[in-house]
C-alpha cells in the first residue's frame, strides 16, 4: 500500500492479475515501470496494445497469429499431415523451440472437464474433426498434459479416429535427459515403465 | 519464439524486461493478456501509461507521490522531526504496512557503492541534510540494507551529524519473529548476537 499515490496502487493490482505474481513481485515490477525511462514504460504499454491489437486466432489451427490462415499453416516446407494437438499455444511455442517437429498444429485451449462444463462444444471438436477430414491428416500427436483431464481428452481424439485411417499417438511420459531417476515422481516414473521401448 | 507473431514476441520480450521476471513466466504473462478480456488488457495499458504520467517525487523525501510536497510529508498527524531513510520506496512501503511507524522518510534511491560510481552526490546528500536542518529532525533511522554499501551509507550519514544533536539510529537486525534460529543465517545470527538487549 503506497499511501502515497492511487495510480501507483492501480498499477501494482495490475501486475498482481498476471498468473504467478505474487504481492511483492507486483511492487517490484511496478517500481521498475517506474523508475524506467519514459520511454520503456510507454513501449511496455504499446506492446500490450499491439498485441491485444494485431493478434487473432487462426481459422485453422486456432493458434495465436496475425495472419489467417497463419504462417504455420500456410507454411509449404511443413508436412500438414501431421497435426499436434496442444492445451494452449505456449504447448505449440515448446515444441517449436526444440526445433524438430515439422508438422502442423491444432490448440485446444483447454480440456475436456466435465465438472467445470468443458465438453467437446466449448473446444471446438467438430471444427478440429472437419479440419483433419479436410487436410487428410494421416497421425495426430496428442500433446496435451499429463493430467487427468489431458487423457480423457487424448481419450476422446482416440475413441473418435478409431475407425477410421487417421493414427492417434501420444507423447512419450518418461524420465528427462539428464535427470536422475532418484531425482524423478513416482508417477513419471511408472509413465518411463510402461513406455519402455527396445533397444538394440 | 511463437514464429506465428512478432507483436506477441514483442510483448513477450516487453514481460522479460521486469525484475524477477523469466523467459516462461513472460510467455505465460503475455498468454493472459491476450486471452484475458481486451478491456482487462485496456485497463493494464492505461494504468502504466496513468502512472507514469502523474507519479513525481516528492520535493521533500524524494518518495514517490502525486502531490509535492507528498501526502506523507504535509500530514499534521505524523512527527516530522523523525526521518526513516530508506533504499528505495519498497522500502518506505514495507514499513507503512507495518502501521507502526508514525515519522517521515526519506528515500535515497541507491546507497553509497564507489565501484559503480554512486557517491554523496548521485544520492542528493546534500539536499537531505539541507532538509533535516531545517525540519529541526532529531532522529534520523537508517533503515538501508543490511549490505556492505547498506552499512557504508548508514555510517556515512551517522558521521555527518556526529558533532551534531541529531541521533543517527539503524534498525535491528535478527532472527525474525516466529523463526527458529536453525534457520536463520550466520550473518544474521551474529547480527542478532551484537544486538542483544537487556530483558527483565
Amino acid at each position: 500500500m503506497l499511501l502515497n499515490s492511487p495510480a501507483v496502487e492501480q498499477l501494482i493490482e495490475a501486475f498482481r492479475r498476471l498468473p504467478g505474481v505474487g504481492k511483492r513481485s507486483a511492487e517490484r515490477m511496478a517500481m521498475h515501470i517506474l523508475s524506467a525511462p519514459a520511454q520503456d514504460a510507454q513501449l511496455f504499454s504499446e506492446a500490450i496494445q499491439l498485441a491485444r491489437g494485431r493478434v487473432i486466432h487462426c481459422g485453422q489451427c486456432r493458434n495465436l497469429a496475425e495472419e489467417n490462415p497463419c504462417r504455420i499453416c500456410t507454411d509449404q516446407k511443413r508436412n500438414h499431415k501431421l497435426v499436434c494437438v496442444v492445451e494452449q499455444p505456449t504447448g505449440a511455442i515448446a515444441i517449436e523451440k526444440g526445433g524438430s517437429y515439422k508438422g502442423t498444429y491444432h490448440v485446444l485451449y483447454g480440456v475436456l472437464n466435465p465438472l467445470d462444463g468443458i465438453g467437446p462444444n466449448e473446444l471446438h471438436f467438430d471444427h478440429f474433426f472437419q479440419r483433419i477430414q479436410n487436410d487428410e491428416v494421416t497421425e495426430i500427436i496428442v500433446a496435451t498434459n499429463a493430467t487427468a483431464e489431458g487423457e480423457a481428452t487424448a481419450m476422446y481424439i482416440s475413441r473418435h479416429f478409431a475407425d477410421s485411417e487417421v493414427a492417434v499417438t501420444r507423447i512419450a511420459h518418461g524420465v528427462p535427459m539428464g535427470g536422475g531417476l532418484e531425482f524423478t515422481d513416482n508417477v513419471t516414473l511408472s509413465h518411463a515403465l510402461d513406455g519402455r521401448t527396445k533397444i538394440g
